[in-house]
């Protein structure tokens, strides 16, 4: 009979045991730390109504998405985890507390075409908090110190999670006459440490801007990179827009308070030339880089919005919010060696009967598990060495033997086989040493 | 603007905060318990190439999956956890090691029509064992002590494991002569309980079998209700079917074997009656019954299987396992109001700052998440009184109060939001009545 190809799809990520593992604890730590700042698990359905999933999108997005007919309806599989959650604010908005702290961490899906490190299923790990009406700025900078806890958590020292304002920015194109070409110029800027500035001014004076206004946008960019008060400098260049000067209150305001929320001065910078998207986000945007690891870019990005539901809800429902891309960042750490894998399963502890009663191993068993101890029970067949190769390939760190000698003495024989150790504990001793 | 509709689709699952914690602690405790007893976590595509999960299906399961094409790809969603962990086994088979123990708890979908308390998109959480060319009977005994242990951690005393095994079903049929008759008759008994004796005698009937046969597979059904030693009645029925011999062995073994695992014998019974779908379970046979909530039926199944992955691999890979549908599960006892929901947020602690300088507020809520406690700082206007509705609301245990006298003092002011029962506390004795 020939056989089913069973290789997963190209842009669908399967891991090994191991891999899984480490996978997993990267999941725990990050909605572990979401729920000690108090957000609380959402859980939206993959699949929704297409109209739900397309209100806002167009262009290449929609030709990204699973989309696809069910009987009568035209179902869309979720794109991301943002668009569910307004329509579930929407939908309970009667039922829900605001401001709103929501996490989600679940896949979604996108078709693109496949490239290298590029998922077409892949898990989203978001963190909103959604005001009625409005939120204060102070939940801005709240948002840097999730982000701080959980990269520390992860074993990280060296990462900056830069800040920017899109009022600065729409304030600044506004004040060079040139708000009708701010598109093409974010895109510009956002280029500008791939291509260099050079390159930048060249794509900037082909968009028709004078080389005044060109040399006000440079100048604008160096701020960030220089070492000085970036807020000063910003307050320096004596714009008067009024977007403008509100976005640089915001972000002076929001770096201050960073600072008190206890993130370290040298983990956090000002960017003047990141903009996140185009249209969504109205204030303060921010992006994550790992500084050993600039080439994978931002590894959570996120920022402020002024209204989360109008597609859905007659209500102004303001919001910040970021996302980390949980399958990118593994992938892009797992290549680099950042991961290191350990064992292929959760088990601490093989017990091992040297007689025929199992019941002796199947108590210990029991007991170690009611103490928090993952424990497995050895039912091979074969020579002792034959069983601990068991434990050997999955990476089990510690064995307990269990035979007749051991069960007149009332003891356990314990052996740690990552240094051979062996010694023979009595049953509270046993358990407090795996504990 | 006409709104969007925003409430999910008929047969998806959607929950408020209170209710996705408390789903959340149950999904938690089947993960953590899976874990203790060694199982490594697998995570599978929900979409695969559709001819991967329709190489056993057909029939009502095909109508039901969701199928689409995206380019020149037929795609479909997971409709089970199993045939997934088949392609696993199949595509990793060399990087495994056997037994391989897996647990996956993910979501699935059947596009059923939709009907009362069934969903389209639900979770399973299955674990498995896989052998590699065998399997020992002992795993299929090691199965129910993972049942028993979830069911206690939900906080359930009466539930009851029944156990089968389907070589004693299909030796009986054959020692009657009634073996191409099988399908009908298993169908027939599994609605014994719900139509009754009669009427099942009357479904042999039309089925062809003799009165004398009815006869014998009636006394047959009457020995797992009688209070006796199932297996001495078994044996005393005379049958030397080769296949019923067999399966009267292992379920014997495993029924003995459940106890040294722990299992009391309130919480087991053999079931000679159950036969969990018609092709394909080969041996032990489980249902999972709440004592007190009999119509919900069984809330996890599963079985011994000789043959997991046929269609993708050449090699015998016999296991056993059992799968929880968590969300009906969760539905219907919450429908009863077995499921008590509490608080709508994970925090633990409101921080407010009764002073401008919100600095102290910060660094205590820093250190208190350092600590595992989750905390909230409140950046709330107005009143105090209003502040604490949010907590109120929310259901918050705890809050922690800082003014300008507590800084002075060096204290901090804890409030038991349920007492009322006020406190001045230095930080240690906040931060250990608080752990």
């Amino acid at each position: 009979m020939s056989k089913i190809i069973t290789t997963p799809m190209s842009g669908f990520m399967e891991l090994l045991p191991a891999e899984q593992l480490a996978f997993n604890k990267m999941f725990d730590t990050i909605r572990h730390t979401y729920e000690l700042f108090g957000f609380v698990p959402l859980d939206t359905p993959v699949l929704e109504r297409a109209e739900v999933l397309l209100a806002k999108v167009g262009g290449e997005t929609e030709k990204q998405i699973y989309q696809f007919k069910k009987g009568d309806t035209d179902l869309a599989m979720r794109f991301d985890l943002t668009v569910p959650l307004a329509r579930y604010v929407a939908e309970h908005y009667g039922h829900l507390t605001f401001p709103f702290r929501r996490y989600a961490m679940g896949k979604v899906y996108r078709g693109e075409r496949p490239q290298a490190g590029r998922f077409r299923e892949f898990y989203q790990c978001d963190i909103d908090i959604i005001g009625d009406g409005e939120l204060d700025i102070r939940y801005d900078a709240e948002i840097p110190s999730v982000i701080y806890m959980i990269f520390c958590t992860f074993g990280f020292e060296r990462f900056t999670i830069r800040i920017n304002n899109r009022k600065i920015l729409n304030g600044l194109f506004a004040s060079l006459g040139a708000a009708d070409k701010s598109t093409p110029i974010l895109q510009s800027l956002d280029r500008l440490e791939k291509i260099g500035a050079a390159a930048v001014e060249q794509e900037l004076g082909s968009l028709g801007l004078s080389v005044q206004v060109i040399e006000r946008i440079m100048a604008f960019t160096r701020i960030s990179q220089s070492k000085g008060d970036v807020i000063e400098a910003l307050r320096n260049l004596g714009i008067t827009d009024a977007q403008f000067v509100k976005g640089v209150d915001e972000l002076g305001a929001v770096l201050r308070l960073v600072k008190e929320f206890g993130v370290p001065a040298h983990n956090v910078a000002a960017d003047l030339t990141i903009a996140r998207g185009l249209d969504y986000y109205t204030g303060t945007v921010y992006e994550t880089r790992l500084d050993d690891y600039p080439d994978i870019g931002s590894v959570c990005s996120g920022g402020r919005f002024d209204d989360l539901a109008s597609h859905y809800i007659d209500r102004k429902l303001p919001g910040v919010g970021i996302s980390i891309g949980l399958t990118r960042l593994f992938d892009q750490l797992t290549k680099r060696g950042v991961i290191k894998t350990g064992a292929s399963t959760p088990t601490r502890v093989l017990v091992l009967a040297m007689m025929d009663d199992m019941a002796p191993s199947l108590a210990l068993a029991t007991e170690l598990r009611k103490h928090g101890i993952a424990t497995e029970v050895s039912f091979g067949a074969g020579k002792m060495k034959k069983r601990l190769g068991y434990a050997d390939k999955l990476g089990i760190p510690y064995a307990v033997f269990i035979g007749e000698d051991e069960v007149a003495k009332g003891v356990f024989t314990l052996k740690n086989l990552q240094t051979g150790m062996q010694e023979e504990l009595k049953r509270d001793e046993l358990i407090s040493r795996l504990s």
